[in-house]
């Protein structure tokens, strides 16, 4: 039975740059927090900071706007330039109206421009891609932070999606590395004798919107450790289990 | 800056009967759990609860099934007397498709068969209805405890709800009193200046997720107790909030 589940905030990670060292800069702050990785942690992580570690940012002004690029910024409040960007990042469009663009990212992710991102990148200019492989990116980090302290963890990569029907955004995960992502009670028997069906919990979602709590937007707390939570350990696990089958999707 | 969140289960609420005080059920569990409330906290509760408190459980053998409900009951897996329920617990029907009915109930909220849910019901044959009037419910529960312990808490009702294009269902707010359900960083620089648009986070639907970790689907542990948080009070708070207004929805 699930005990009590602490949700960390990690201080003092400070600015990152391309080619820094993820699982180093993370232990640091652990340490400068005053918290020490525990086996059955998971961290979960900004997208922003791996991105950023990764080199994912792009200057806008270098990137040539095609035709259709300009058709969407004279329906919209941002620039072909940022359009472009965006295209770029997207395999379908899946809407547009109201100068939104709903896109599915090469990932098969399904959300606002591609989670191309403005905010929180020095300069101002520069924006944010999504890592190329947020799962390898969880992986490589989990391995690195078993190597550097042979504690064993489950990673989270999230981002903040919005959702049709409701308004403001959740963390979701898009990278996942240690956990399974889905927990499955479906066929199992209720305290009545019901069997349930199709009672699949998306729990590194519901982790990622758990951390986003101490995350905040502006407190520039990019990690959060979760502690005490039960999960299924899983090395093969991946955020793109999350991802729904088109033919299973009603809403593309 | 926020610290520290913790995700405590609530044991012992046991079952739960229509007529049943829910604030006297929910303070002796928590004495049972060791817990004392403290000024601040947040108590998520599964709306199977509050429904069944309520009274709202049909038999679905005792209602008339329409013509309708028998056509959707020949496409799907579910009996027309179950699709009847669905049915008046509808204002609209958003999607069906592959024997699945998303709806719209007739509090906006859009999810799978209105929330009429057969699961952990006794008997087996009794299905449950989502309360009438979630916020109301969590403003009742909010203000019984209250009185009861002198203790300013917030309430949030929950549900799991399937979403598209991701797998898995997650925890989300039905019904709110005490916080104010979205935090808004609009307006807002971020530590680069750029000021934030659109950032608002649905944090009620965040601690409902939270809180669904330390739940189970058959552990029978149908409350939570999110202590730490440092959310924005708000007596007129409602989960209605969170519902997207039609003509700003991409996805109806």
């Amino acid at each position: 039975m699930q005990s009590e589940i602490r949700i960390l905030p990690v201080h003092g990670i400070g600015e990152v740059a391309p080619g820094d060292d993820l699982a180093t800069l993370l232990l640091t702050a652990l340490e400068t927090s005053g918290l020490t990785l525990l086996d059955g942690d998971v961290l979960v992580v900004t997208h922003k900071i791996v991105s950023k570690a990764e080199g994912r940012l792009v200057d806008p002004a270098t990137i040539e706007p095609s035709a259709f690029a300009h058709q969407i910024a004279a329906q919209g409040r941002k620039e072909a330039n940022f359009q472009e960007v965006v295209l770029r990042e997207s395999r379908r469009i899946v809407r547009m109206a109201n100068g939104v663009l709903i896109t599915e990212t090469h990932h098969g992710l399904v959300c606002a421009n591609s989670g191309v991102d403005e905010s929180n990148v020095a300069g101002g200019q520069i924006v944010c891609l999504l890592p190329v492989d947020p799962d390898a990116s969880a992986r490589a980090l989990r391995a690195a932070l078993r190597e550097a302290t042979g504690t064993e963890v489950a990673v989270v990569i999230s981002d903040t999606f919005g959702r049709p029907w409701r308004e403001g955004q959740v963390n979701v995960a898009i990278g996942c590395a240690g956990l399974k992502p889905l927990s499955d009670y479906g066929g199992i028997d209720d305290p009545y004798g019901y069997t349930m069906h199709a009672s699949v919990i998306a729990v590194a979602d519901e982790l990622a919107s758990a951390a986003e709590l101490v995350m905040g937007k502006i407190d520039r707390v990019p990690v959060a450790l979760v502690r005490g939570y039960s999960y299924t350990r899983d090395d093969e696990a991946r955020a793109q289990q999350l991802i729904r089958e088109p033919r299973f999707d009603l809403f593309r």
